[in-house]
């Protein structure tokens, strides 16, 4: 394998591929960059076993050209040697060492054995399943995978449940105290059901940029590839089956309130202070009064109490007045995935689920649903 | 004790004594914060035992105002709490429960006995030892501290040892296998010597402002109190003797290399990701051969090996070429210690240190130190 390529493209390709390999694999060759370069591109793969980075950079001829094609992988330590040489290099294999040239400086890396590098899913990167703005995709994921189960009692639950029909796309998520859903209207081929890692679903979002477009791949029985130009990333899906949770959302309520979700928020921020004893506890509960203004309160015997009365803006339905208590992380962190001006707060009985959603409805449907904390 | 305050002065008071408090503090009262109201100022004191901050915020009358003076250990959640707090805020003390109004929210918070509180060294701020000019403390801290010793084998060597005289003030450091040095002119009205963690001298940095003057009171035997503005700092000193370091530095050399500082950094730092197997492991080794050019390398049988040339401006000295081993990561913190164009590299023989220092002097005297390494 001999290769001459820019300093700037292979640092991108390095960096990217960079976000799943772990200095703490088990694996010790996944702890490397494998590298492949043909005619037509170098393609360099990351992967961490669960999740795997495949980057394509193009040969041009003019600044990327292959001399002789091969693959190899390279140890971590290309990725900073990479970023601290000159604007080009020349890369050169031999036998198991690495020769790399830039400027005045000649490094030679001891490289593994690309045979023992695992083999990834193949996709037909012609034909994606759907195709989605990369923005919108993230508005979706980040709208509902904060409600995953953080532990593995059932490790279904630590998923985001994607379920697409032929014009509508649904995205649930719950850790069965809390359930957060998404459904937007798309155009696709097939029906396609799986539970996605959120912990995936969260790093996919970090790798691509927020503008283009997203391909979506799920043919594949056991993996999901997200493909933004010549970044691919793969993901293992979670076996079993999702709960079914449509029935959980109540239909009826007896109160809707209307609030503005800034005040809202950042009354339940400082109620939080009180609540949880300390940052690494956040468990705490608070308890909403509504009678003519919202009133947020905690009580913990450790720290002391705190109360803050926050104006709504309407209140309707048959109750006039209603109390619930419910996790202030939860109440927090639904209120920040809503991200609109003004939030109804539907609430049924004071052992039922309350729901939030946003006070005007745009093209996507969402709601956030919590279930109380008895108190007493 | 009962004080209205603006959230501004507050939230600044309470982040700067924060600084030094640490959750994991074995005496739970150093958890908190101390909070003295007296007619003139209200005062916030934060402390780990080893250092402390006291930060003064004066009574104006219009914004602060204090109605009863008193004191009381608020617990560390109070900084987020005034840190959600609207504009203005009222603190009211009844027994040992506080209660904080602000807007339309009343928090009431648990507070601990300020009899528990140890009380700190008392400093006339009257009388200053020696008043310098912040950004140059700054320089001078940061051209020394790093050099320190990391492990407690011999505790005086976790310090800074400083040393004024009438007319020079002289900052020295060193772990055993490197030194560095600076000496500054300053007049000062007495002699001073202490030897300061290095740890707390990096602290105090970080609290004060590169603007102003720093105020230096040392005549209280086992600590040291630095007072910027209202915000006195005060780290308690190391004991012992310092060791006698003079004599270490050569006086004459057989070679001395004019070398483009950034050149040679950047150089070792790409030999340093072959010199180090990873970055938890900084240990690595590098070599420099000059013989027309100044050659870096490294070889390590895991990673493989690297090799920079980096053309130097001029040689002198009887010898014409020379070859010294070296740590890779003391050569770059020196390096990045000396922050000028062009470094003296003086040498005197291969199993003797050699010498890092500017080529052109500044009213401050500076010199790096470092031990070669044995190879064979």
């Amino acid at each position: 394998m001999k290769f001459n390529i820019t300093q700037s493209a292979f640092v991108e390709g390095l960096m990217k591929v960079n976000k799943v390999i772990s200095s703490r694999s088990s694996l010790p060759i996944l702890q490397g960059v494998y590298v492949k370069a043909t005619e037509d591109e170098i393609v360099l793969t990351g992967s961490d076993a669960n999740e795997t980075i495949i980057h394509s950079i193009p040969v041009t001829g003019e600044d990327v050209v292959v001399e002789e094609t091969g693959d190899t992988v390279f140890p971590k330590q290309v990725i900073d040697i990479v970023k601290k040489s000159r604007k080009h290099l020349s890369i050169d294999l031999d036998g198991t060492v690495t020769k790399i040239k830039s400027g005045k400086s000649e490094i030679e890396l001891n490289c593994l054995d690309p045979e023992e590098y695992p083999s990834f899913v193949k996709v037909d990167e012609k034909e994606p399943d759907l195709v989605l703005d990369a923005a919108q995709f993230k508005t979706l994921v980040s709208k509902t995978s904060f409600a995953a189960a953080k532990t593995d009692v059932r490790p279904v639950l630590q998923g985001v449940y994607y379920n697409v029909t032929e014009d509508c796309m649904n995205l649930t998520c719950t850790d069965s105290h809390r359930l957060a859903v998404v459904k937007q209207k798309v155009e696709s081929k097939q029906a396609i059901q799986m539970i996605i890692p959120a912990s995936s679903l969260d790093n996919a979002l970090k790798i691509f940029g927020m503008n283009g477009e997203i391909e979506i791949f799920s043919h594949s029985d056991n993996a999901l590839v997200l493909k933004d130009g010549p970044t691919l990333y793969q993901t293992r899906l979670l076996d079993g089956n999702y709960p079914e949770t449509s029935r959980l959302i109540p239909d009826s309520f007896t109160s809707v309130m209307k609030i503005n979700r800034k005040e809202f928020l950042e009354g339940l921020e400082l109620i939080k202070e009180v609540a949880n004893s300390n940052t690494s506890n956040e468990n705490g509960v608070a308890k909403i009064h509504v009678n003519g203004v919202a009133s947020l309160s905690s009580t913990k015997a450790e720290t002391g109490k705190g109360k803050i009365d926050i104006p709504y803006d309407s209140l309707e339905g048959e109750q006039e007045a209603f109390t619930i208590s419910f996790s202030v992380k939860y109440a927090i962190d639904s209120l920040k995935a809503l991200d609109c001006e003004t939030v109804d707060f539907s609430f049924v009985a004071d052992m039922r689920p309350f729901l939030l959603k946003p006070s005007d409805m745009t093209d996507m449907e969402e709601c956030q649903l919590i279930l109380p904390v008895r108190t007493v």
